[in-house]
């Protein structure tokens, strides 16, 4: 049994990322989501361990300063970031780990974990990723503007990335990540070891 | 739409891959399979251009000068060979090409079309290896020693290929080269020019 994947999901927003890693978790249980850790104070209902790891300033600075972090950010003054430690068990158990991540945060992990899976979700078309940012329905007019013209210059990540998937239907995204996986797993790079073993 | 994949099949004798691209061709009408040249004589029941394109000597010398051939081998006398253009005519019109083929050639192929997808087909262990040599039924212990140990030496080229498919099931190895092909054909530097075009 070799090591899980790091399957990173990102995209810009009204992609649909949240939705296909929700189906995703739901349908493959051999893949765990990663869990983020936060200085931010936990909601009604949020439990610590489940939702996020609900940790203090000081903690989460020191984490930083030791390297337990595979990425952070700092989001209205609260940090959020990815402990490195709760993934890589899970990797070296034989779990695939999911993390849905901002672009920033996948390319901050793919200098430290360059064996991860980048996924780049796409909303199908212009148009489409227009009227998802407005049917939010919460912002005003600027506010719709800002978010457009920063998806835009997200999209010229994707040469970034490994993989793209395009969101124009949940289950065909859904099932081109589970290709991903499986094709991912017949690597020669990825089994050479093990085929040296059996023959 | 973008160009079709080359996916070369190989791997040692024994291994299934004959099976296993006659099943992928079966449910998969969007890949064609690649019809080798030959200078031997057509066998009852073989029909030009579907079995195989038969020619002569003369102009299979010629095509190996014009570098019309993506791989070729003399085998007791006769020339084998795959021509050029079949393949990438079929791949421009967006359908995947498939390409059975022993680990010479499949390498001499890597060398002229380095985009192409090398899968290597494996036994599910070396005792099931042996096995399936013996019961090809027609070799001496000589034929079966041989065939064994140059199976083994064509094992350890398998570093050179993309990706490793064990046939422990015909169906699950189908599947996995199903999921390769899907995996692909959502690779970034594959689809970049679309994604270019339509954000």
């Amino acid at each position: 049994m070799g090591k899980g994947l790091l399957i990173v999901i990102s995209g810009p927003s009204g992609a649909g990322k949240g939705t296909i890693c929700k189906r995703l978790l739901e349908t493959n249980p051999q893949i765990m989501a990663s869990i983020s850790a936060t200085t931010r104070r936990p909601r009604q209902g949020e439990e610590n361990g489940v939702n996020y790891f609900f940790i203090d300033h000081d903690r989460f600075e020191n984490m930083i300063t030791k390297g337990d972090l595979l990425e952070y950010a700092k989001v209205y003054g609260n940090y959020y970031g990815t402990p490195k430690d709760y993934v890589i068990e899970n990797l070296e158990k034989g779990n695939d780990v999911l993390l849905e991540i901002d672009i920033e945060g996948a390319l901050q992990i793919k200098e430290k974990y360059r064996e991860g899976i980048f996924v780049f979700i796409l909303p199908p078309s212009l148009e489409e990723l227009k009227s998802r940012i407005i049917n939010r329905g919460t912002e005003t007019e600027e506010d719709i503007k800002k978010r457009y013209g920063s998806a835009m210059s997200e999209i010229s990540q994707v040469i970034k990335y490994d993989y793209v998937v395009i969101n124009d239907d949940i289950d065909r995204a859904k099932e081109d990540i589970e290709a991903i996986i499986r094709a991912e797993n017949c690597k020669v790079l990825r089994v050479h070891e093990e085929i040296k073993l059996r023959f």
